[in-house]
C-alpha cells in the first residue's frame, strides 16, 4: 500500500465551456438581444461583487476555435454553489443560444508539502492566498485537464513516496522559473470529473503557455508519467467587451 | 482456469442520468409546467413508499457539470421492474424535457469472503442488509463505473484467488477508514453493462470523495488493476426541493 | 502462418437495437398509433411464420437502460433476406418514431471441431440444430460482441491451433455448467462487422448471465485473450405485450 | 532509416457511405421522389458511361446493419474529378434525403515488386489492369480501412525490408487460395485519409469474405502488424433496382 | 529532467474546417445566395490584401469526403487577431449555412537548430521568411496533427537532446529530398490544442504527400515516436472559384 501525498483543499471549483449558436442568436430582435445581454452580464457583475467580498473568485475568457466559444470559471466554498451557478445560468435567457461544449468540477488544491509550518495549514495567509485565489485576468488562458499513469513499469502511483516528492520538486522548479509570466491554478479532481487535476495557467504573452508546457514535457513527471486531455486556449472577454463580443 | 470469487447478489440497481432541457422547458406555460411536475413528484412519492415498504430503494441527485442535470438511482428485486420504472419515467411529460444522458443497469453485490456464516448468507440479517440496502439520502454522491485491468503483467483474472482475496482486504480497510464519513454501494454488472461494477458513494462532505478515492488509488488494486470510467458527483434533491430546482 | 480453425456456419444473422422517440410518438392520435402497432405486429407474425416453417427464426426483447429500448434478432439463410428485413423495418410507420442505437451482422458459427462425423456437417442433424437454431424466447436475453486479442504476449492469433483448441475446451466446459440455464448462440462476424463474434445469451433467471461471464473472465480464455464490446440486457418483449409497451 | 516499400498508383479513389432518412423521404410526394430518383439514377448513368470509356470506374452497394444504407465506390484519374463526384452528389435532390456515415480517399496502389519488368511500370499491360480496374459488379462488397501496428515490439515499419517482403509474400498467398471467389482492391491512404489502406473485396457469396479475412488474420502480418478499422458489408444494388430499393 | 529543444515561434495559425449544410443552402433564394457569397468573397479579399502588406497569410481549400467541406488557414501576429478572424466569419450570413468539423490552434515553429547565426534569429531574414511565411496557392493541401509518444521504450521526451537532434535531422532529410514537390508548413500546439503539432503540406502533384509521408513512416522518428491524428485533403480554392462551388 502506497503513501498518499496529503493535499491542503481550498475552493470548490467549476468550469464551464460553451459554444454560442450564431445562427439562433442573429434571429433575435435588437433590443432583445441587448436586454439578454444586460441579464448576462447582471450575473457576470454578481461574480465580481462575490469576489470582491472575497466569498469566490471568477474568470471569464472567450476561446478560440471550434472546441467552444465562451468559458467561465468559478470558486466557490461549496459544491453547493457551483450547481447554483451553473444552474443560474442554464435559466438565463442566453443558456438558450449557448450550447454546453465542455465542463469540469474540481477543488483548488495544494501539495501538503508546501505547508512547512504547524497547526491548521487553512490558517497560514500564504496557504489561505493559494487555495482561495483570486483569479487573475490576464490577458489569455489556457486550460487542461490530466491525468497521472498507471501503465506497466511507468505508474505513478506504485511509487514510493519519496521518489514522487522528488520528481514533483524537480517538476514545480520548471514551474518557477515562468513566476510572473504564467500563473498557475492547479485543481484536483479525484471523484469529481473523469480526469485527476485540471490545470488552469494564465499569461499576458500567450507563447508563454507553450514554452512552459513544451518544457514541462521532458521532465519525468510529465514524460513518463503525465496523460493529457483536451487544451483550451482563450483570451480574456471583460465585462464591457461582452456587448461587442455579442453584436452581430 | 481460475477459480472466480464467488458473489452474494441483492436488488437490481438502476442509474439513469438525464440533462434537462431548460429552453423547452422555459416554452412551457407556469401552469402546465406545474402539473408535470406534479406527475414526476408523484412518481418520486412512489419510489419512496416502496422504499417505506422495503421492497425497494431510490436516490434523487441533482448533477454537477454539463454532463448531466439529475440523476435518479432505483434498487429493486428484480430486472423487469427495472425496466418498468424507466419506461414509466419516459413516459411521463417531464420526460419530454429531459435529454438521456447516461445509464448503468447492475446489482447489488457482496464478495461472499464477507460471509462467515453458514447455509443461505440471504437469510443472515446483517448481508440483508447489505445486499439490499436503503440509499442514504445523504448531501452528496458519488458514482463512478469501473473494470479490473487485463493487460499484460497487470491481469487482475490471472492472480491467484488467494491473492486477489489479500488485496481486495487491504483495500477493504482504506474504505473502512471512511465508515460513517462515506457510504459505500457496491454493484456488478458483468454481463449487465459495459463495465464490470458500478461504485455508488454517499457522503456529507463531498471532500470525502476525494480523500478516499485518491487514497485507494495508490492501493495496489487501484494502482495496478482498476480502470475507471466517467465520474459524476451530485447534490442531493429532496422531493421538496424539486419545484424550486425546475424554476424557470 | 497458424492454421485457422475451420467453421461451420449456418445462417445469417442480424441484431437490430432501436431507441423510441417517446416524445413524438406522444403526439401521435391514439387511433393512428394503434393502426402503426398493428402494421409492426403483423410483421412481427410474419417473422413466426418464417420461424414456424423453419426458414429462419426471431427474437423480440425490450432493452434495460438508455442505450436502447427494444432489439430484434433475426436469423436467415442468406445476407440478402437480412437486409430485405431491415429494410422492410426502416420503411414501417412505427420506424419513424424509433432511433438507430446499435446494430450487429454476423453468422452463426460452430468450430469444426463440434464434429466429429464424416462427410458434409451441415447433414448432421446435431449439426444442423446448432447452425440453424430456433432462437428461444426465455426471459432474458444478454448480447456483446467481442474479438481476440492481438497484443503483445496476448496474441490468440499467434498460437499454435492445439493450444488454442485445449483453452476453447476448458472455455467450452464453464459453458457446458449453465445447459439449461443459460443457452448460448455465437455467431461469427469477422469480415461482416467490427468485433470478430457476437454473443446471445438467453435466460430464465438473469442472475445467470452474470455468473456465467463473471466465472469465464477468470479463464485464460477471456483473461487473456478477449477483449468486449457493448453489453445489452433485455427482458421478452411477447407479441400480445407489444401494445401495452408502446402504451402512452 | 528503412527503406519504404515503392508503390505503382493508379486511379485515386472515393468510397462514400450514406444513411437514408427513411423518415423525411416518405413525406415527398410520389411523382417528386420518382424525379429525384430519375435525377439520381442519371448520374448513376453517368458513371457508367464513365467506366464503358475505360476513364474511371464505380460500384453501387447497399449496406447491411445500420452504419449506413447505401455506398457508391469511384475510381478517377484525378482527385479533383472525385471532389466534383462529390460535390455533385451533394447537389442532388437525393442527397437531402441523405446522412453522411462515412467515407474514404484512396488510391489504388500495388507494391512494385510485383513488376518485374522494365521502363515504366504503368506502360505494361497486366499491371494497368489492375492499378485502373473495372470493378466488378458481383453480388457482395465488403470493406474497411487498416494500418500496420508501429507498437513495441509490433513495429512494421520498423522490420528490414526484405522481412517485409517475405511476410508480404506468404499474406499474399493466402489471398490467391480465394482467386475466382474474391476480387481484392486495396487502395493506399497514406495521407490521404486516418488509416493506411482501404481493402475493398468483391464476391458472389457473402461468406468468402469472412473465410479469407479469418484465415489471414493468422498470418503474421496479420496476427502482429495489423489494426482493422470499421467493416462494411453489402448486397449489389443495380441500376435497375434502385427505383424499388427506394420505394416507400 | 531532459533539455527542451529551443524553438522559433512566429505567425499564430487557426485551421478551420467546415461542413456544407447544403440543404439549408439550397433552400435560400438565389439573389440572396449571391448576395450572402458576395459578403464572404470580400472577407476572402480582406485576406488577401492582409497577405498582400505581409502582416499575415491565408489558404483556402475544399475538402474531399465527408469529414469537411472546406477549410482555411489563417497566420497572423497575435493569437487575438486569429479570434476576431473566427469570430467574424461566425457572423457572416454563409456561416449559418456551415456545420463547424474540425479546429486546430498552433504557431509557425521552427527548431532552433535551425538557426546558426548570433542574436535574434527573428532578424535574420531566412528565419522570417520560414516563421512568417507566405502560404503557396498550389493545387493540392493536406493536414494533419501528430504528437510525439511517450509509451514504454518507446519516450521521445525521454530521448537525450543529441539522440533526438539526430533523428530529426535524419528526418529531415526525407523533407528535403521533396524540395519544390511539397512545401511544408510546421506549426507547434502544445498548450494550445490537442496533439502536439500540425503539419499542413501543400503540392501540385497530390501524390507527393502519399510518397512523402509513407517514406518519412520507415523513419525512426515516425516508425517507433510519432502518433498521427486525423489527415485532411484537399483541393485549391481560388477566390472566383467560390461562386461555382457553391452553386445549386
Amino acid at each position: 500500500m502506497g503513501e498518499p501525498a496529503e493535499t491542503i483543499d481550498g475552493w470548490y471549483c467549476y468550469h464551464d465551456f460553451r459554444s454560442i449558436d450564431w445562427t439562433s442568436w442573429k434571429r433575435v430582435p435588437a433590443d432583445e438581444r441587448h436586454s439578454i445581454l444586460a441579464e448576462f452580464i447582471s450575473m457576470v457583475e454578481e461574480w465580481a461583487d462575490n469576489e470582491n467580498r472575497a466569498e469566490g473568485s471568477y474568470a471569464l475568457y472567450s476561446i478560440i476555435g471550434q472546441k467552444a466559444d465562451i468559458m467561465f470559471m468559478l470558486l466557490r466554498p461549496t459544491m453547493k454553489e457551483l450547481e447554483q451557478i451553473e444552474k443560474a445560468f442554464n435559466k438565463t435567457r442566453l443558456a438558450e443560444y449557448t450550447i454546453p461544449a465542455y465542463s469540469y468540477v474540481s477543488v483548488v488544491e495544494l501539495g501538503k508539502y508546501m505547508f512547512r509550518g504547524e497547526g491548521d495549514p487553512l490558517e497560514d495567509p500564504s496557504i489561505r492566498e493559494r487555495v482561495f485565489p483570486i483569479l487573475p485576468k490576464w490577458e489569455h488562458v489556457c486550460f487542461y485537464p490530466m491525468y497521472k499513469k498507471r501503465e506497466g513499469n511507468d505508474n505513478w502511483y506504485s511509487l514510493p513516496a519519496k521518489e514522487r516528492g522528488q520528481l514533483m520538486y524537480s517538476h514545480g522548479m520548471i514551474g518557477r522559473k515562468y513566476a510572473g509570466h504564467v500563473k498557475q491554478i492547479i485543481t484536483g479532481s479525484t471523484g469529481f470529473d473523469d480526469w485527476e487535476w485540471g490545470v488552469t495557467l494564465f499569461a499576458h504573452d500567450v507563447l508563454q503557455f507553450k514554452k512552459l508546457i513544451y518544457e514541462m514535457r521532458f521532465d519525468e513527471v510529465s514524460a513518463r508519467f503525465s496523460e493529457f486531455g483536451p487544451f483550451y486556449i482563450g483570451n480574456v472577454l471583460k465585462k464591457d467587451e461582452i456587448e461587442v463580443y455579442f453584436q452581430v
